[in-house]
Parts: structure tokens; sequence; C-alpha cells
């Protein structure tokens, strides 16, 4: 497993081609760099040895101990745990852990390579995945999940569109690999990551074959180009604090006629898997969820059961019940995560696939749930960690003591301990970071809409009929 | 295992203690057969092969086959059983298959008698316990589970209240057994059970060990009264339908100096106890709801697709969005059942307890959803199922052929078919059957308020507030 | 103005036209009388001198004192006094005061008879309304509101059902006048009413002038057959009260070849105009609502705060919260009603039609928290109310000391007191009465989907839009 | 009336008491700058004919023209104006029009004052109040309203405090004035008002009367300090919009032993009165509120459908769904301001207040409703616009071909509009002035706890409690 410090250098060591407000930049740039510390952790928590076995995992492929993150799971206990392990590294990183989008990745491939092998029964796209993952688990990697396609009119298909690279695809192959062209859009990591794994965003159909495509590359491979946004908590002069040396980016990743060799290639052409690629990263990045969204929830619980205690109303019944509801969200995401792992399925490649209808569920609730829950924060919080002088003037001779004096609530807490809380409330309830991640929890592994949808697709209601035409009376 | 038939006969054998109405009653009362077939339904379906290891289980204890109502669950995989097959048999009674109260309270017992000996290290609770439950699982027995107090002042504990029996007391013991008296609320079950398991409905303190009594007496004991009230969908005069020949009873179960011999006391006492029983009950009991609440909801679903169907209204979006809706509903509280299964934990006995806190989250989500789900039938079903004619209207020479002519929607759907499913709408929507079953829902096994009581006194904050400390980079 | 006594003469009079459960009935049928109660409500109110000026009017036809459900709103201050009214009778009557369906459509009429004959320039129904309206107040009648259709496939417009009678039609005219076929479901008052006031149920094209026809008849015409479903609390043996003396009858009512004299004909063929009177009374009708739904709410929160003082819990905090809930639904509905009037508009005829945005809102927020309100009922009630024994058994030798004993909670409230509070419970969350009524406060005057429709196709969202395409510096 | 160059150069002219980052500032400091081009807004509508009437209203003390936002209500006509003025202000600021702080706070004087006057018989505080209105009005000023007090323990009471200083208090007088010490947060506009007004943030005891003081000082007066914190949305180097020229400032105002000459001193030891100016400035407060809000529900529909048109999906149900959903919230907030002028009463000064209920339950609905607003803005707009490229990307030679291409959606809308309306819904979602306003939604006027209890401090519910026991007949 690489140190947190060799996956830095190895980052250090990449072409430059990273742009950031109108120049291109280094991928230890400073605004880059909160991303890259998010990435460290989980690094530093599989090196842990109090945290074996949760962060780290035995290899199917070579028998090696891997980092869990590497992991393609074959068991309901490798769901089990990959769920605590997100929550556990995202209760670290204070939104976001950001790696499990590989971890998904990978096992989606596992999945559907093979039955695309064993549908075809002529092409070689699990050997090839084999290949590949070994030397990723080997080389510890951490790969963006590179899917959300420019897409265009939203109510047109690939190849309805004005401009046919809206969607990427394959603009010619040859022998040695093919060349594809397009741009992906809100790519978390993309700019931090050591590889870029790309496949569809949607079904298509037979006229969309050239859109059925799906591979991996370095992520600076000549022609790629990485338009990032970066955001991260405000940073401090002097009060400094873990939750401010982490963020996040996100790019739009562009494919400019890249070359992707043919031993990197998962799929090229077979439209009918474009669609189960899709759908079964969504399953898998939904229990993700599952495990991540609580852990947003802990945080929240946290700051609300801190912040009333240091405002002295913590036996407040509007408390409370705040607490008691969240703990409620909180733990039926983490159940509805539970019981997708309890009624997995088992792939052809025997790769263990989470219920769909239970990862749907959890991460639905979360979805709905996000605005709701910051407002309860800002409820409690008040409106001074959002007026809040700057922090120089909490330490300015004339201003500083005029500030300590006045916000003393709790006198048993310090000055220092209430500066640190309301900044931390300030950081999450009023920084452009926050708003980021209020979005992201909208929309990242699909809004609440797309599980809807998800959900409507599978779930029996014709059973359900059946339940009450036999209490009615009714016959067919 | 008992058939259907013997267990009437034996109710028709019980000595005659059941009053309604002003006057003494037969538990083969017209009024109260609704309850007694729901009864029947988990003894059709224990002796149906098809459902073999759904409702029926070995026995730890003796080795044969029992019914899975009467199984003290040792495993994950009974609580995930018990769970199953409750949602299976409420389904088939359209509300509530009852009969888990008493299962519950034998799981209970299993694990605080034990717990209890263990702890004075001179009882024999639980050997007691061990003698009753072969005789139950043998006996193939219903047991009423009989803990909700007559109370008094909510503001007062039991012993402060102005009348001592307000909550079921010992009165006076001997050599040979106990004296209790009081009165217990809401017995659900009470006119068509084999036995009364009586137990605490709060914790008790020192000053109130006369209070803290569990003891297990047959219905028709002498000086026990049961003052009942059924309830069930409308009766037909023409158009028979299996959801009306289902009901249930609750009663007021008054022990009027009542003697137990002390081969049936499992408490007398032991005040420390007193709230361990009703909580290892409520856990137990939430968690058997996380499977008849998603029945509910499968009913509700079935009545919202179906009645969408025969209305031609099945793809509008508002039918789409209930329905994706209320699969969410369903499946959390389903998967939190899951949850509490996996979570569970092994008792002294050897006894499985679910864990609380997914047990309560699950419990109280239903409770929270109650109403609002029956709102959603009240829309799609809109005003007819409440003002359609009566019955006899359909089938007169002069009304009927209006009422025919008149109630066409899809014309493909005959006028009975329409008739049934507007008479079994307007039996969930408008009977008085509903109105008691929909409270039931709200408080049965402890209404939210309760689920959020515990959440609060077993979740861990503090915990949380450490994971906002580090963030905040705050030490103490 | 009618007395109670008079007006209860008049119905005895009547020709027998009504069936109920498979035979024909009296209009003072034990059944229907709690609705015939409920209308004596309207007309003792407005003979009582205390009630001068709020159920009594000035009527600008003939300067007479006539009742105010006779009223023509012609001004803001008559719109405002008919919502207070409703909502004062609402109070009485325990659920509806029901009246209200004849004032808002004749009101209508007002409108839309007037502004067809402007459009026209040759019909006289606004005359012909005005003689109507004139021996409608003099006579001090009731009518109902016979808008809804049978409607058929909800997916079909009128003439494209496969029987053109599925919505009301002109099936012959000459010189005297019209014969009309069809049926009206859901028709409230039908049985105990004086006049049936027929208009369309929604908007009609060209193709659909047999089906553009509005006229009222006397409810005992011939031809006309009313089949009547009644619904009222609980009938009570000992423990009377005026809740368990009101009710409501919903009728189909059948119009088999009636035939309607020209001078009560007030639309006929004008298929433009079907959709006017359809939103027109609507609006008008909606408004009512913000005068009714918050006396619904005065109920709700009278229930809460009684039973939470008769069970010593007063001062909990989940009580006061829902209270202050309530208290925010009930004065939103009731401010919408009032914003209605402020911004009303004058019609041609000087009637002054409510503005259709506020009554549509105030209107929806009721009806979308019909359930959950009862909902907060039901938490606060407990299980009791619904498995308390029947009426007789409180006043048996046997059973009734026991339960004198065992339902004390404040000692201060008497065992009558108590028992009178958890009937009357009883009534509203658990009897057929409450359900009809329940669902009455989802549909009628429209379900929330259709007051979301009217919303939607009046409000000016364009005019947002350039709100923010001017912050943002989009120019067109 | 002032022009907003003459607003400006009287901003210049000031003395610098501000501190911002650690150091003072100037009044046009670019930071403190966005709230003062909001403050501009107020004076050009006012000299602006088209808004004769509605931003300009006739003195009642001097007969002339003033802008309305110096007006002292003294009719229903000029409170329903006022929150008309206030919706149309705040759709051209973005977020807040802010002003209304000082309406409020005279309009709360005007009533106070005269009433403390005739309860004591012997103060002079409303002649005083007299002659500042008049010059308030004369000279056309902007006050900030300072009421909020660092306020320590909340658990606390003024005189229980460890340090006496945390509300503000009168520390010495003598024949010219008072001297007040202390702290106030959260105040809006302090660093671009003319005038600090001050008064209680709470009721006080009989031990409180050094804390019962309400005065107005310039706010560049001696020994005060105002530390502010500012924050707009981002600023734009290319894309220019007005949204981007508006924000605002909050500070924390220190009275270090601050000189209040009488004639400026309102209040000053009469305890009794305290809780009274409090409440009687959230009610005029709250109903200015529901003025604002429904026209940031304006700005949001105007977001969300502009967005649904830019990608092409306007008539989809979601977002149809969200509208009307939205113009629901909005009209409700503001027919709870109508209704609380409707419903206003007027005080002994001729000064007319709004109906505390309806000012309160408008007010809460916008408060609890805030977050999930935002959260529908959220999920309409998608990923992109917080993940997209910085404004310089867009300009760059070499990516700025790449997003123009690949950031196409409706090919009719081209790509600058997309850019701007992107870039505005990242500054509304996720940028630092967002979160602010945010949270100030929730807090200003006082959070939705407060209207709460204000509702439930005067609401009848006895008056509720016999609708029901009458309907029950229960007779006390």
């Amino acid at each position: 497993m690489r140190t947190s410090d060799e996956y830095l250098e190895d980052l250090r060591r990449m072409r430059q081609n990273i742009y950031m407000g109108g120049r291109p930049v280094q991928r230890d740039d400073s605004r880059i760099m909160p991303g890259v510390n998010v990435m460290k952790i989980t690094f530093d928590m599989a090196q842990d040895p109090a945290n074996s076995g949760l962060f780290t995992e035995t290899s199917q492929y070579t028998g090696k101990k891997i980092n869990r993150f590497c992991n393609v799971c074959d068991s309901v206990d490798d769901l089990l745990k990959k769920q605590k392990m997100i929550r556990t590294g995202t209760r670290l990183s204070g939104f976001c852990i950001q790696r499990c989008m590989g971890t998904d990745t990978i096992n989606m491939l596992s999945v559907v390579t093979r039955d695309l092998d064993d549908a075809t029964g002529k092409t070689e796209y699990y050997p090839r995945f084999l290949e590949f993952i070994k030397s990723y688990q080997e080389r510890d990697l951490i790969a963006a999940a590179v899917q959300t396609d420019a897409k265009g009119d939203r109510g047109k298909r690939p190849h309805e569109q004005v401009d046919p690279d809206l969607h990427v695809r394959v603009v010619s192959q040859n022998r040695d690999g093919i060349v594809v062209r397009g741009a992906k859009e809100d790519i978390t990591m993309a700019s931090y990551c050591d590889e870029l794994i790309v496949f569809p965003t949607r079904t298509l159909t037979r006229n969309e074959k050239q859109w059925a495509v799906a591979f991996a590359v370095p992520s600076d491979t000549e022609n790629v180009h990485i338009i990032n946004r970066a955001s991260s908590p405000r940073e401090r002069k002097i009060l400094k604090a873990p939750l401010n040396t982490y963020g996040s980016s996100d790019a739009l990743v562009v494919f400019d006629d890249t070359f992707v060799p043919w031993d990197r290639v998962f799929m090229c052409g077979e439209h009918e898997f474009g669609g189960r690629m899709a759908l079964t990263f969504a399953s898998s990045h939904r229990h993700s969820y599952c495990g991540c969204k609580p852990a947003v929830e802990d945080i929240i619980m946290g700051l609300i059961a801190l912040t009333a205690e240091y405002y002295g109303v913590e036996g407040k019944h509007h408390i409370r019940e705040k607490l008691a509801h969240l703990a409620g969200i909180a733990e039926l995401i983490y159940a509805a995560g539970i019981a997708a792992a309890v009624e997995s399925t088992r792939s052809a490649s025997g790769t263990q696939v989470p219920a769909s209808i239970y990862a749907n569920v959890g991460r639905r609730l979360a979805g709905e749930n996000t605005y709701n829950c910051w407002g309860m924060v800002a409820d409690v919080a008040g409106g001074f960690p959002v007026t809040m002088p700057f922090e120089e003037d909490y330490f300015d001779p004339v201003t500083g003591p005029f500030i300590s004096k006045y916000t003393v609530r709790n006198p048993d807490v310090s000055v220092e301990k209430m500066h640190r809380l309301q900044r931390t409330l300030s950081d999450y309830l009023s920084s452009s970071w926050a708003g980021v991640w209020q979005v992201g929890d909208v929309h990242g592994g699909g809004s609440p809409v797309m599980e809807s949808i998800a959900i409507l697709s599978t779930y029996d209601f014709e059973e359900r009929k059946k339940v009450v035409k036999r209490l009615a009376g009714i016959q067919d």
C-alpha cells in the first residue's frame, strides 16, 4: 500500500494538464491541496494498525493486503465493511471522503465486463479488467468516476444532439486502440486522482454504438484537459483546524481526441451494456452514500449538540427533538445500506451487488433531507456565526478585548473554544465550500428524482394489487 | 400445532368473562369472530406446507416443529424470519396480524427472567419460564401482551396516585401464589387469546415493589373481567370479501383480586427489572412493527395502484410520485428491521435481542407517516367511495340500473369490480374499524414520542461532539 | 326569513324521491335528520338578534333583511362577513355547515349569467337569474351545488365517452323548456335542500354544446331520483350531546329525462361558459373553505387543548408545539380568505369575485394538512378513545364501577366529563362519519391537485423570470 | 428627500469608527459599498415618479412628501403599502432591502413612547419622539434597529449574568443625558446607516431598570465602535451584473460608555415597557417580513422557471409542482401580511399596529421554509453551477472554446446567457453571501421558535375548548 507521501510525489510527477482561473497549474497548487489532504486520510488510515480490517482487506485476486478502497466486494461482509469505512472516513474529512468513487467504479466494471463477455461470447473485457485491477490494487491507485456527460439538450438522446460530442464517443479505432472525444462534467477528484475511469451516463440504443464506450486512462494522458474548480472552507490565519485543511475539486474533463490502448478499453460499441454500466454503478455508489450521509448527519448532530452545550441550551426540548429526528434520518439511511448488503446478489464474476431498492431508498432519503438538516443547524447556531467579526478582529488590540468580553455565553467555555465552534459553524453555514457540498448532497450519485425513477422501474406494484384484490374479493 | 378449528373449540370451552354493550357474551360472539378469524390465518398458514420454514420453526427447547409465533428467537435469522412472517401475515389480514403480541412477550420473558435470576442469584423465574414456554409451544397458544396500565394521572408515579390500583399490583401473597389487582387498557386480543401475560408498563423505583409484577394466567381465570370493544369492516350482505371477515377486539382487562400460582409468576417485587421488561418488550415489539407496517404500506400501494388502474389514471405523475414515495416509506421501515436483526445482541439466555436504535427509528417512521399515507389513498380514491350508495342500492331494481350506468369509468372494468374496489376503499377510509387502526398505527407498540425518548436515551451524541471538536481543533 | 320549523315542514311536504338501502324514504328519515339539524342551525342563528349582521344581510335586490346564506356578495365587506359566518357556523355544527354550497352557486350564477348575456347580446339568463334570486331570498331557500358529473373515463372528454349521459346533458328542448339526462355524484344536502342548482363540472369545447347546461329545479321534481348516503357520529343512548345530533348526506342525483322550464335554465349550449361557471364557482367555494377549514382547526385545537387538560399534560412541549403549529395552519388559511376578499374584483353584474390565487392557496393548504392534523389529535388522544368500552358498559352495574375506577386521570375531572370527551374523540377519530369528512376535506371544493392547476394557470411566472434576468444581467 | 449621491456624501463625512479584518476602515470601503448600493435603491425609487405613492408618502406631522421608509403608518392602507413597497424593493436588491429595520423602529417608538407617557403621566418621551421623527423625515435618514444584546448565558436574566454589560445598560446619568455601556450583535446596516436606534431585546423585571433603555445616536458618535462583517455575491471581473453590486454588512456595535443627550432618550428605567418595545417592534418587523419573504420566493420561482427554460425541461411535472408549491408559500406569507393590516389596531398615538397573530404566522412560515426552498433551486440547477469553471476560464483562449462547446443545452440560448444564469445560481447556492442570507431568513426578525412563543402567548385556546365542550355536551 502507498503512503500518503508517496501519493503526493506521484501527483507531482504528473504532466501539467490542469487549468484554473485562466491558467495551467500544478497538481499541488494550494487550491487543490485540500482535496489531496482528504485523499491522504485514506492512505493514513490504512497504514494505521488500529484500522486493520476496516480500511484494509485481502485481495481475492492476489491474496495481498490492500486498501479497502481498492477492493472488489465479493461478500455481504465486504459490503457492510465498505459502508462502515466510508462513514468513518467521512467523519474525519468533514463532508465527503471522495475515494469511494473509484471503489464503486471498479466494482461496476467487475460485474458488467464479465456479463458483457458472457453475453457476446467473444469479447475479452473481463480478462482485461482482471489485469487492470491487479495493477490498480498493487499500486494502490485512486480513480475518478468519469460518468456525467455534458449532455446538451436534456430532452434529446445522444444521437439527436446538434453536436455528437456532447456525449463522450469513439471517433476512430485501429489495431492499437481507440480515439475518444467529448467532455465530462462535475468530475470530483479529477485533478488529484491517478486514473480517470470513463463510462456512459445513460442507456443507449442501437443507433448509439459510438457512445457505448468505457475505458481507463491516467489522468495526465495526452489530449486530456482538466478545467478545475476547487473549494474548501475558509483558510485560517491564526485559528488553524483540521477542517480547514480539507476540501475538494470538481472539473470539466475534456477528451480532445484522446488515444486509449485496447488493454484499457472495457466496452466499445456494445450499446446494450451502456445502461447496465450506468445502473450498476448507481446502485453501488448509492450504497456508498448510505455510509457517508449518516456521517454527515453525525457531524450535524455533533454541531447541534456542541452548540447547545456551549450556548447553555442543552436540555431545551427543541434541541432534543432535532437530535432525535436527526438520529432517525442518520440510522434509517444507514439501515438502508445494511439491508442493501443483506439482500445483495452475486454476479457472474462473483462480485456482490447491493440490492437496488434499498440503496435507492436510503440515498433518496439523504438527498431529500439535506437542506432541511442544515436548516436545523442554522436554527440552533443563531445569527452570530454568520455575522461574527473576521478572524483578525478577534486578535486585534482594539477590537479583540471587546469581542472577548461580549461573546461569552457559558462562562465555563473559553473564548477560544466558542470562537472555534462559531467559526466552524460559519464554515458549514456560510462558505462557498458548504454550498458546493449541499448541492452535492442533493445530486451526487443521482438526485432524489433519479432514485424515484429507479424505484418505480423495479418495485413490484402488480404484486401489491394482488394483495388488495384478494382482500376485496376481486377475481380476474 | 393446533388447527384453527381446535383453537375455536378451545375458545368455546372457556369460562364466560367477556362483557360487551352492557352484557356478558361468549367468545364466539359475532362481533368477536372477526378477530378470531385473523388468528385462524396464523394456524392455517403454519399448516400449509408452502409456508414451511416461514410460519414454522424448530423449538430449541423441545426440538419439535412449532408455530413461529411461539418461537423464542435465538439467531439473527430467527429475527429476520419473524419480521418476514409478520409482513406476510399482515398482508393477508388487511391491517394487523396481532399474534406477534404474544411472540414478543415470550421473547422478553426469556431475556429478562434469566437476567433477573443472574442478578439476584436466588430467584427461579427463568426455570419457571422454561416450563411455561415448553407447554406454550406444545399447546400452540396465543398470548395477549397485557402491559398498558390504567395509569391515572400521567404526571405522577404509581405510588403517588390517589388510587394505588391504577397500576396493576400485588395485594397479597402466600405460599401458593399471589393476588393481584388493577386494570390494563387497550389489550388487543384479550377476548380471543388463550393466555394473558402481564408485565409492567414503565420503570419503577424502590417505593414501587408492589407494582413490580409479571405473570401469566389463562384468559378465563376467576376474577378476571374482560370489557371488550370489537371493530371490523362493515359487514356485507351480498358482496362478500375476505377483508370483511377480519377485525379485532381491544379490551379493558380488570384483575379484581385475581389469584396467580407461583409457577406462573415471572417477577414479584424486583422493581429494578420493571423498566427492563417494559423496554425489552418495546424493542422486540417495535422490531415486529418493522414487519407489519411495510405490509400496511403494501396494501396502501396496492389500493392506490389498483384504483389508478380502474380509474384510468395509472400513468399520471402524481400517482407515480405517491407510489415512489410509499415504496420508500415501506422499505425504509423494513430496512430498519433488517438492521435491527443484523445488529442484534445475544442475551444471557441465548435469546437474540433486536438493536434498539433500529427498531425505534423504523417504528417511529411508520407512526409519523400513518395519517399522511391514508391521506394519499383519500387523494386518489376521490369522494365517491365515501358517498357511494349503500350496498343494497346497487342491487335494487329501481336504483341498481342507475348506479350501474353511472359508475362506469374504464369500460373494461366490470361494475362489480369497481363496486368491490370502492367499497373496500370505503372500509379503509371511512369505517370505524379503519379509524381504530389508524390510531393503533400511531400508538401501538409506543407512539412516535416514545421512540424519540428511547432514541435520545441510548444514542451517543457525546461521541458526535468529539467528531466535531476534532474538526474544529477544539481541545478539552 | 324562514324558521327552522317551517323549513322542516317544507321538507315533509315534498314528493318522495329519496332512496336509501334499497328502498324509498321520507326526507325526515332518522338517518337524514342529522343533516337537517345542521340546516336548522343556519335558520336559528339568523333568527337570533345576537347574530344580526353576521348571519343576516340586506338584499341589494329587494332591500329586505335576508339570511346571509342567500346573499349575493357585492362588496369586500360582504366577502369578509361570509367567511366569518361560515367559520362561526362550522364551529357550531362540528364539521361542515354545508349551506354555503348554495351561496357560492348563486354568486357564480350572478357573475356568469350576466357575462354570458353581455357576450351573446341576445340571451336573457341574467334577468331570469334576477327573478330566481328574488324568490330564493324571499323564501329563504337552500340549494345544493349540483356540479360533479359521473364523468366516466377520466382520460376522455364528455363527447368521447362510451355513454354520452356520463355528463349531464340536454336531450331535447322545445318552446317550454328542456329535457336533461345524466347523473351527478357526491351531492351534499341533495336529500334535504329545496333546490338543486345544476352546472358543468369542467371546460367544454364546441363539440360539447349539449353538455353546456345550467338550471335549477326543486329537489322533488318529477324524474329526479336521489340515491342517498347519510353519515353522522354514533348515536348515543344515554350520553346525549349536540355533536351527535348533526351529520350530513351525500347523494347520487339522477336526472332521468327531467323537464326544466325555460325560466329556470341559466345556460343552454353556450359551451364557452361551461368552464367559466366551473371556475367561478370554484373560486367562490374555495373562498368559503377559507372560512370553514379554520373552524375545523379550531375544533382540532379545542380537542387537543381539552384532552391535554383532562389528561394532565397541558404544559408538555409536544402539546404546545402542536397547538402553535395548528394555530398557524388555521390563521394562514383564514388570512388567505381575507386576502382573497381584499384583492377581489367586481364583475359586470356588480358581484364581488374573490381573488382566485388567494382562494386557491388557502384551500390547498387546508386540503394538504387534513390528515396530518387529525393525526395530531390521535397522537394526543392516545389509544383509549378507540378501544374504550361501549356506552352501555359505562352504565352497567357489573362493568360500570370498574370503568369509573380505572378511567380516572386528573381526579378533579369527573368520570362523566372524561367519558364525554373520550367518546367525542372516538367520534372524531374512529367513526364512519369522521372518515367521510376527512375525505371531504381533501376533495370538497376541489382537491389540492386542482388548486395547483388553478394556481399554475394564473400565476405570472414570466414576470418572475424578468426579475431574475435583471439581477443576472441577462438581456433579451 | 435625499438623493443617493447626497446619502453617500453624508456617509463619507462621518467619523471613522468602523473596524474590519483588524483595522479601521472608511464607510465607502469596497467591502461595505454593496450594502450602500442597496440603500441607494431606496433613494432612487423614491425619486422616480413611476413609484410615486408606493415609495413615497405624505407625512402626517409635516404634510410634506417623504420617503415611505421614513413613514409612521396611521392607516390600514399605510400598512398594505409598506408591505408592497418592501416586496418591490427586495426583488430589486436580490435578497433584502434592509431599510425597513428603521421603518419598524420608528413605528414602534411612536406607539410605545406615547403609551409610556400615558402610563406614567409625567415622562415626555413622546414629544421627544415627535421632534426626532420630524427631523428624521426631513433629512430622509436611515436607522439601524439596534436590538439584539450580546446576552451571555441564554438561561439567565440580565441581572443574573456574570457581567452586567452583556445587555446594554445605563451606567450613569446626569442633567444632560445618560451614559450607556454594552454591545449589540448582528446589527445589519450599522456601518452605512445614519442613526443607531437602540432598544431592549427582551422583557425586563423591576430588578432590571438599568437595562430599560432606549435611545438614538448618530452612528459615528464618540465611544461607539462598529466591528463589521460584510458579505456580497462574488465580484465579477468580466461578467458584470446588478446582483453582484449588492450586499450587506452586519456588525458588533460596542457602546463603550457612550454619552446620549436627554432629547434622544426614549426610555430610561421604565422596565415594564422593555418587553413592550421588543414585542411591538417584533410585530411590525414580522409584518415587513410578510413583504420581503414573498419577494425572495419570487426570485426563487424566477430562478427555477428560467433554469427550466434554459435547460429545456420547462414542462416537466416536477418543475411545475415546485412552482405551484412555491407560489403557495409566497402568497400565504403575503396574505398573512394583508390580514395583519386588515386586522390591525390603532394605538393611542394614532399609529396602526399590525395584528400580531397574522404577522407571526406569516413570518414563521417563511422561516420554516427557507432551506427547503433553496433546496428546490439546487434540485433544478443540477451540479454544474457549483462545479462550473472559474469566470476567467470562460474567456481563456485554451479553455474557453471547450467550455463554450460543452455547456450548450438549448442551442437557442447563447453561451453567455447560460453562463450568466449559472453563475447567478452559483452566487445564490454556493457563496458565503447566500449562506449569510439563508441564516438571516431563519433568524431575522425572530426565528420560527420565537413566533411560536408569540402565537402561544396570545392565541385564545380556552375559547376553542369551549367550542368542543358545547359539542361534547360538557357542562362546567
